[in-house]
């Protein structure tokens, strides 16, 4: 483990966590909790701890082939220019495509709107040894579906225990949920947008239907308010991390996979086979 | 474009193409063809023009967000400890997951074997917009299905003209196949399936069969040449890849996909808004 990792003078998972009263109104999105260093520090210290999620995940994989059922999966919501699609990039580009089962959920197709809107998630949910990435959720069904109506509220109102459910079994079944609300404030939203209208390489990126949705702001706030409350659970809590500096929210989410991982207590299979004998076989091959 | 990449005195595409008559016995598999440098200088500009390959599969990405339906498609075909998966890590490895669609195919699964042997593959192919990397693929059913005789020689023999048709149509609608048929040397194969039977952390990667198959080499190979001879076609030619030295198997390939993307003449997309008209709705949010 790369000594500079001291940096953090409380971890990230301990500082992170949405324990119960979590107060969303007055949470610092520019703050950098946990961490003492600096922009350069943190951009020194994605790439050693980068190194450190990709040779977890290996072992997470290497198991996954040898059997086992367990898997991480990794739930990024938050609002557009949070920074999830960065997140993917910088944080998930560390680690072997093979074992990634990445996943991006937007507006429903027609065929998913005919069905359970958990219909959609468990197609992607990972395999054993699989490290899967959700950008975007379940979570868009008690976010954006409250916020604009689409449903009235006691189907909305009705989700957060089902969810919670949904969840637990599957954290039963062996997925270590690593469940990832990212904030930045409505300020850095501007900027961030003001960007992508600046330069013509960033034009695809923008969506007209985002400064509608600023609008909405205090609402999406009620709605993912609400969300953190009535679903961080023990079995899978919420971590709400700070986006306004996206070299923070990396390390702080690269610190939050590796703890999901180390706690898994991985080593490398054992044969099953007879070594030795196999080493005579292939020598007379 | 990197400077260095003049150490290529013919291009990766030029060169390995796999032309009519193609003789796969006389294949040099430690060979560097087209390559004047030498391993460090391949390690070198691995990192370079992964950073060019990660900068156009960006582009195509952005593309298909703007409802550009053309994408790439990567095949990777070879024998055990040929590098397919090293090939991921240390190639796809350097692009956005979020663009990339990755699968491997296996033995077919119960329910694969009901249905006919391209059903799982169509379920994997990239969207528009999207890198699909298929670690095998169609091909086992014209190598493995073949050297083992588990469908009869009609059978088999069949799936060449309708695997160039199945192509032919997925080019057509806007997907270009690089075919990579990646070859070691059987000393090269034994000399890494001692490797991990030495290493206790490879061990996972070890498979009894694997020494089996060795002594079907043979059989492989006459596999290997009918399948380049019969389906590297115009739409969807083979290029085959010499792969004693991972290093060079891995520019050799990267080059392969940014010849891929290049030729799609890839710009940003245009704006489809009024940039100073959300300029200013932005800035009254």
């Amino acid at each position: 483990m790369a000594s500079d990792n001291s940096l953090w003078k409380s971890s990230a998972v301990d500082v992170l966590r949405a324990d119960p009263g979590f107060d969303l109104d007055n949470f610092d999105r520019k703050g950098t909790p946990g961490f003492t260093g600096n922009k350069s520090d943190g951009e020194r210290l994605l790439g050693e701890r980068g190194q450190v999620l990709s040779d977890l995940q290996e072992l997470l994989y290497a198991n996954g082939r040898s059997g086992d059922k367990r898997s991480v999966l990794l739930v990024l919501q938050g609002m557009d220019t949070a920074g999830k699609g960065g997140m993917v990039r910088h944080v998930i580009g560390h680690v072997d495509p093979s074992g990634v089962k990445h996943a991006a959920f937007g507006v429903p197709t027609e065929e998913e709107k005919k069905h359970h809107y958990l219909w959609r998630i468990e197609k992607e949910l990972p395999r054993g040894g699989y490290l899967g990435v959700f950008d975007r959720s379940h979570y868009e069904d008690v976010l954006v579906v409250r916020v604009h109506d689409l449903v009235p509220p006691d189907v909305w109102g009705a989700r957060y225990d089902e969810i919670n459910d949904f969840e637990e079994k599957l954290v039963a079944g062996g997925t270590t949920i690593v469940k990832v609300a990212m904030f930045l404030s409505l300020d850095e939203q501007k900027e961030r947008l003001e960007e992508r209208l600046d330069r013509p390489d960033k034009f695809w990126k923008y969506n007209p239907g985002d400064v509608t949705e600023r609008k909405l702001w205090p609402a999406y706030q009620q709605a993912y308010s609400a969300m953190i409350d009535k679903t961080s659970t023990e079995h899978a809590p919420w971590y709400v991390v700070p986006c306004d500096r996206k070299w923070y929210s990396r390390i702080a989410v690269t610190e939050l996979l590796i703890d999901a991982l180390e706690k898994l207590e991985l080593d490398w299979p054992k044969a099953d086979f007879d070594v030795e004998a196999e080493k005579a076989r292939l020598a007379e091959s």
